[in-house]
Parts: C-alpha cells; structure tokens; sequence
C-alpha cells in the first residue's frame, strides 16, 4: 500500500459477541465474535479504531486485550451487569446463509451507546449492524464526519422500516447483501435496487454478493463491480461481511480520499479482509494475518480480473 | 478490435429452433432459437461461421436467409420431413432459471449430423448442447482442430454421464453453469469442482453465473474472474449461454490466438454478447447489433472492474 497514512480513527458502533457456531468444517462455543468486533479488527490492519459496544460481566477480559492489543480503543465497550449478546447459528452447503439458532440479546437489550468525548469528532464513522434506533443516537453524537458506513439486516429492514429509512437519510455508504436489496425495495432487480436505494439517501451503495464478490453503485448504475476471492474452502463464513465493511472503512480513513477511485481500492481492501476472514472460526485467521498477506491477496485481485490495460 | 481477421471459421454443432418463451416482458410464439443459433450468430460478429443441424419442412425459409446474410455457411443445416424442435419455457422472478413447459424434438430425434466435406477442416469447433453421442459424431468427422469447446446441461449430464464424459477427454474448453459443475461432480466448492472437470480433459473451464459473471478456470485456481454487465432490464435470458460462447469462440477464431491472454479477452467479448442477447426475445437484438455496440461495452467492462494499474 503505498498510500499515506493519516492516522484518521474510524468510529466503530455494533454488537461485541459471543458466538457458538457450527460448519462443515468444524464448531466453536462462545468464540469472540459480533459485527464491531469483525469490522473493527479488519479496520485496524489500516487505521486506528474507536469501538463502541456493550458486553456483560461474563465477557473474558482477555478478548478486551485482543482488540486494545491492536490499535482498537475500547473505552466505547461498557460492561454491564448481565451476560454478553450470544448468537448460534449454522451453516449447510453452499454456506451462504446462516441458519440461526438462537439469539440471545441479554445486556445488548437495553444497550444506550454512550461515545467518550474523543470519539465524537471522528471523520469516519461505521454503523455495524444493530437496531436503526441506536445507529441514530450514535450518529447525534457524532459532528463533522467525512464519511458514514452502515450495514443492516433483513430483521431491522422488516421490524424497524421507518427507522431505517431515517438512517439512510444520513448515510454516505450503505452496505447490503442482495437479499437485503431486493427486501429494502421490493425490486428484483439490482440496478434498479440499488439506484432506488440511492435515491434514499446514501451516495454509494454497496451490495455484498458473498462468493459472488461485490458490487459498488454510484450514480444510477454500477460503477464498480469486484471479483470475490476464489477459497478452496470455507470454515466460517461468520462476520464475512462485516470484515468487509470494516477493511473498506480502514482503508478510507487510512487514505483520507473520498474519491470514486479511492472507494474502488477500499471495495478490493473490503474483500480481502473477508476473504481471509472466513479460511477459520472467529477471529482467528485475523489473528495471524499480515500487511504482507493483505498486499498479496490485493494483487492477486487486479491478476484474477485483468484483461486489457485501460486508456 | 484491434486483433488481426484470421478468415478462420469457427465450426458450431447444436439444435437448431423454434422457441416459444414467456417473461414479465412479453412473449413470442415459434421465434428463431435453438443453441447452434444464437452461438452461430453471436460467432459471426467476429468469423465466418458454418452451422450444422436439422431443422423440419416447417422451418421458415426467411431463417435461414437471415443466418446466410451474416457469413453463417448454413449448408449443414439438414431439412428433414417433420417438424423442427420446438421448446416452450417461461422465466419467473429473477428470472435465473426457466421453466420448460415443453420440450418436443420432432426432427431432431433421428438427427444424424453428416459434416459437408470443407467442414471438417475448421480449426475451430462449438459443440453446443446436444446429445453427448451426437457431439462425439462430430468429434469424429473433424480433423486437426485448433481450439474445441463443449457445451451441455443438466438433462445430459443425468441421462448420458458415459457419454459425456467420453466428449470431455476431446474437448479444450468446457463451458458450464454453476448448478451444472456441481452436478457433473457432486462437490459444491466451486473452485474444487472446476478442478475435478479439468482433470477429465478440457484445459480450461468456464463458470457461466449469469447476473453475477463467468469465471475462466485455468490450472488448478481461477485464473480469470470477469463481472456480467448490469442490465436495468432483461426481456428474456434464452440464448445467454449460447451467445456467450459462441462470442467467445468467434472472437478465438478471428485472432487465431489460443493463450490465456486471448482467452481472457474471448471471455469479455463473449459476456459482451450475452448482455445483449438478452436485451430482447429471440435474435432481435442482434439483427441491430453493430460492432461499434461490441466495442463499446467491452470498454465498460473494463472501466466496470479497473481499481489500479497492473505492475
């Protein structure tokens, strides 16, 4: 990467997790996991990152350690009496989809996002999957942003519309798989989709297309559209998306460019991270991954698409 | 285009038909189709053609006027007593997968393909979907061709495995669907599965996916990921994967040139053709297509997936 870094934090709002989740390849209890966990981390391989969270008394201290260890500030993480949000889940065949079997919300149900004062003028901020309400108060707190993500989910798209559609109002980047296209709109298809998602609010509208890569909208059709990385096998398809969301927002902040042609190399950033996520459970593969290991994979992505030089 | 014009034909075996198809678009009644149609039409934007296949005394006599108008050599078309095949299908939702109403083969029951004598010089040779048996007489009628490739589909695959796998050994390129990798080999990673095919014969591979692209299989990995062009609307997908490759293998025959280079660019120029295809029922919206059409989407599909100089 040959960019300069302008130690921008990216602020980092979701659910801290414990995950117990079982694969063709294997199963993990209570593994560290949730949406700002997943983001956050991949964000950290470009940026500095404030997470902001709630997990209960039961949360190990060491996975606090794990995110301080690597440039993530967690004084956004309040402990509250109770248990940690717990989410189960399953994956068959072609593992695009989770089965879920149990959610259980515990101190994440009466989660009121508090951002330290320093956290507040964050230039760039990402709004990980959690209820549209708190993804609200998280954005009244923050002034001056550059750049806003957010992601959601088929649960808020039904079960909290109006509020979603209040999010979007103040989104500059949405982040949605094509499923959650097609529900958000009603329409089938996704050039179409996603222009009206634009009309909504967000600038860019990114959807997340799983083994079918990803796809960037910008200005009523496609502009961008980005090759996933081929695995000989997948062990975990846990927290894909939110690696993606997270290596895209740490790669903007580390740029300090909101520019189409910035935006493009965040999308590849984005899969990589994802890519990687994704060969073991939790947040393992993360744990061993390199700056090294990230450039070869981004160079494999301009070979693997590569077929006339432009101009 | 830039490449040299080799005067090679490409030589394309397949059902040659009458399609009767409805989509949310419309519909038609008895339309020009079949595989060896919309692969020989889309082959002659880039080489001569010569087309072999049956069709009945039905057959409208314009058809064939409008396939010799384009440098398709159409004396391999047999005219049989009878009816020519006739397929009824509607495409639903999505519109990924068409449901067969009917399938009545008529004249191509007893087709036996008989290769006029300059034919079975062609360098290069499209086995469309047909009967296994059938591609293998083709196989056997032609000499010293440069570049094969095959296609099939799901009822083959079931009903004439041995057979199939008898025309792998002699093909170069294979090209499939992803729901037809997995069944040819029961491995759902798709990246596994390509490898297991190449491993029966053909040296290259191609994942056709529809909306979400085509994937070129090389040696062992993906070695050629290409995006499908995003389209705000799709009046009818018959004839997408004949079109893609017969683009293909046009484009391989008018610069003579069998390297991973040239394969990579025959892919785009086959995704270019197939985008079209499907802008319109039956051939129409090839009968307006020009090569400045061509060109100019071939050159969106390189602004669609370019995020950064190569080297």
């Amino acid at each position: 990467m040959s960019s300069v870094n302008t130690n921008d934090s990216v602020l980092i709002v979701g659910s801290v997790a414990l995950d117990s989740v079982e694969t063709p390849s294997g199963k993990v209890e209570r593994a560290l996991g949730g949406a700002a966990v997943y983001s956050s981390v991949a964000a950290s391989f470009f940026s500095p990152v404030r997470i902001v969270g709630v997990v209960g008394e039961d949360f190990p201290k060491e996975h606090l350690e794990f995110l301080a260890s690597r440039r993530i500030d967690t004084r956004g993480v309040q402990i509250a009496p109770g248990s940690t949000f717990h989410w189960k889940g399953t994956y068959e065949g072609d593992m695009n989809q989770a089965q879920t079997l149990a959610t259980e919300l515990n101190v994440f149900q009466d989660f009121k996002p508090e951002l330290p004062q320093d956290y507040r003028s964050s230039k760039y901020v990402f709004l990980a999957n959690i209820d549209p309400q708190l993804q609200l108060q998280v954005l009244d707190q923050v002034d001056g942003a550059e750049l806003v993500g957010c992601d959601t989910m088929n649960f808020w798209i039904e079960s909290k519309h109006d509020e979603l559609l209040e999010v979007l109002k103040r989104v500059d980047v949405m982040f949605l798989n094509d499923a959650e296209v097609r529900q958000l709109t009603g329409t089938v298809n996704l050039t179409r989709a996603a222009d009206q998602i634009r009309k909504l609010g967000p600038k860019y509208v990114i959807v997340k297309k799983g083994e079918h890569g990803a796809l960037m909208y910008c200005d009523g059709s496609t502009c961008f559209s980005a090759a996933s990385y081929p695995l000989d096998e997948v062990a975990d398809p846990t927290g894909a998306g939110d690696s993606f969301a997270g290596g895209f927002m740490g790669y903007v902040a580390r740029t300090g460019e909101v520019t189409e042609s910035s935006l493009r190399k965040a999308v590849i950033y984005g899969s990589t991270l994802a890519s990687y996520n994704v060969q073991d459970f939790s947040l393992e593969r993360f744990k061993k991954l390199t700056i090294k290991d990230i450039d070869e994979r981004y160079e494999e992505f301009k070979r693997m698409v590569f077929f006339e030089e432009m101009g």
